[in-house]
């Protein structure tokens, strides 16, 4: 087999440590499988700003570029959060979707059974919630003109969003297609009602509907949506959305399934590229201590070997793997029940690498 | 007594319905308590459009601007659904929030005991909860500028997101204010690390706080807002953020304590003068069949007596009879879990007349 290169980023918190298990279970599927990995760090977030006063060095960027896929672990801290906009973590997350042109960011929200009771909904409501977050990543109000000016009222503030017709189909068409090879069902949310680019956003799913007529398609009002997940979750397929209303309602549903800790999250572009990362974020509280969970980083391996890669069978392995160790009881301490039963960080990358 | 005048704007769906109980109400608490109010009706929403041409007529707005108070029922539907924007319910709704200053939304969101089943989450997370989201309402991207242009990738669509510090000033004040009289908890939402109206906002929220020392004040992520209401709702206690981050957490919170037929809105301007509605929608479903859960309508008369016309005695005799009702075992059939035995829109306005 070729080698495949994949650029690792650590980042900040428990980032080092639940990527540093991921990396093992990289190691465990060349044996096993016979793939060849090639993996290259590189700083990036707080540490980035800390050592090198960028938290998105050029260097980083080249490494990625030149890389099949990508693998990050978490960024920012509050060591970083009174940093002026140049020197903050979230700028370099900004820069590196612009730069790559990961434009589609994928957010399953899926219930694990071992942690259906993690949840704060009854586990009758969450029966059968499986649902994927399509998030439109590098538009919007995000990367629109933003800045200060007098005003008659003194000082404001403005925000631009923009969208063009181009950026939402191809978002809009990636969702039809992860439709159809799930559920077929597919809601598009926006704000017809009061935004213009939502309405720009309806014309143009109303418009490639048709080319996908297995897609039972539903239009749902963003705030109509935040109500709809709560109150019947395990009804929605697909949901494709503009980047602010993804960046809510993709941890909305994350949140209800009560399985935070365990989800991956892709970000694509063109082309078979991609960069994959746990949901959760850099839990500088627990950093260090061999409390984090790695799953969801383990199973972000999984969503790269599947999406970028194509290896289904190593992705079969690993989130096989992934059950049987929880089927069997091991629980890190953020989903155990009795944490005095709790295993570590790298227990957990042990029990899981052991299973494939 | 003086006589206060009350614009009394029905609308479309169960809006009419809903409305007439609460007049009932009115003139119960005119008879209990020696009030006297001058009502008006007037058209608006999509039966103003069937009638008149716009939804929101001139006659309207001056009916509106010479009461001390409006009572709405509901607008919308889908009759108006695929109307151009100056035909639609909701552009009234924008431009009457406009018209008569209602900066500011008030939407409470509080656990009725007898319906925390009816809640998707535990009760166990529910317990307590009681919350009071306060949107700013006439600013940000709902009325900044919004327009089509041809750009190098195809047709693009713009919203503008503008916020002054004056806007931004009087709406977090009284969101403190409005703490200072409750719990002394305000989370104040916004996006600060990626937008400029958020930086601005968070700015204004830290330089107002010191006068309110008594007050402890949180600055949360909207997407952390929308997971945190989900994990721990009753950790909250007054919220406090922009109009389109307001308009989806309002939403996600009411959902969340199941009481969403039951919760009252108010919307306020400077001085006393405000607008209450009922949280819920037309409902155009169910409307004209005596269906309605007319309670919601009923709150929002008690919110205004509270808060426009400092009638203390009426509001509390308005929620002692709702909640004596209830308590008795009526129930209207959204709410009834027995639906055989719910009763009507009218046989809940009788009972609730009778027990004020
Ligand atoms: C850190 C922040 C800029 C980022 C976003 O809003 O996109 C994060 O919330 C996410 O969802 O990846
Ligand atoms: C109908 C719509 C324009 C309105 C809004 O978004 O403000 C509604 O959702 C609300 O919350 O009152």
């Amino acid at each position: 087999t070729d080698v495949k290169k994949i650029a690792v980023i650590a980042g900040d918190g428990i980032g080092p440590e639940v990527v540093a298990e991921a990396e093992r279970v990289l190691k465990r599927t060349e044996e096993v499988f016979g793939y060849r990995f090639e993996t290259e760090h590189a700083l990036f977030g707080g540490i980035a700003i800390d050592e090198k006063g960028t938290p998105l060095p050029e260097e980083t960027l080249s490494v990625c570029k030149s890389a099949d896929a990508v693998l990050l672990g978490a960024v920012g801290g509050p060591k970083w959060d009174n940093n002026s906009k140049e020197l903050r973590p979230e700028t370099g997350l900004l820069g590196i979707r612009k730069a790559l042109g990961l434009f589609s960011n994928l957010r399953p929200a899926v219930v694990f059974d071992c942690l259906k009771d993690a949840s704060t909904l009854k586990p009758e409501v969450l029966e059968g919630t499986d649902l994927m977050v399509v998030r439109e990543l590098t538009g919007g109000i995000y990367f629109g003109e933003k800045f200060r000016r007098e005003g008659s009222q003194g000082e404001e503030a403005v925000d631009t969003c923009v969208y063009n017709v181009t950026e939402v189909e191809r978002i809009v068409r990636q969702a039809f297609e992860i439709a159809q090879g799930r559920r077929k069902k597919l809601a598009s949310v926006d704000k017809a009602n009061v935004l213009e680019t939502s309405r720009l956003w309806r014309e143009v799913v109303n418009r490639v509907a048709p080319e996908y007529p297995d897609v039972e398609v539903e239009h749902v009002l963003v705030d109509n949506c935040a109500m709809q997940l709560l109150r019947r979750p395990a009804s929605f397929d697909v949901i494709v959305t503009e980047n602010m209303f993804g960046d809510i309602l993709s941890d909305e549903a994350a949140m209800l399934t009560g399985s935070i800790g365990m989800l991956a999250s892709a970000s694509l572009g063109e082309g078979s590229f991609g960069l994959y990362e746990p949901v959760h974020g850099s839990a500088p509280d627990i950093a260090g201590q061999g409390l984090a969970n790695p799953i969801a980083t383990i199973l972000s391996v999984a969503l790269m070997f599947r999406t970028t890669f194509g290896y289904a069978e190593g992705a079969d392995a690993i989130e096989a793997a992934v059950s049987e160790v929880l089927n069997a009881g091991h629980r890190t301490s953020d989903i155990a029940v009795d944490k005095s039963k709790a295993i570590s960080t790298t227990e957990m990358g042990d029990l899981i690498v052991a299973a494939i």
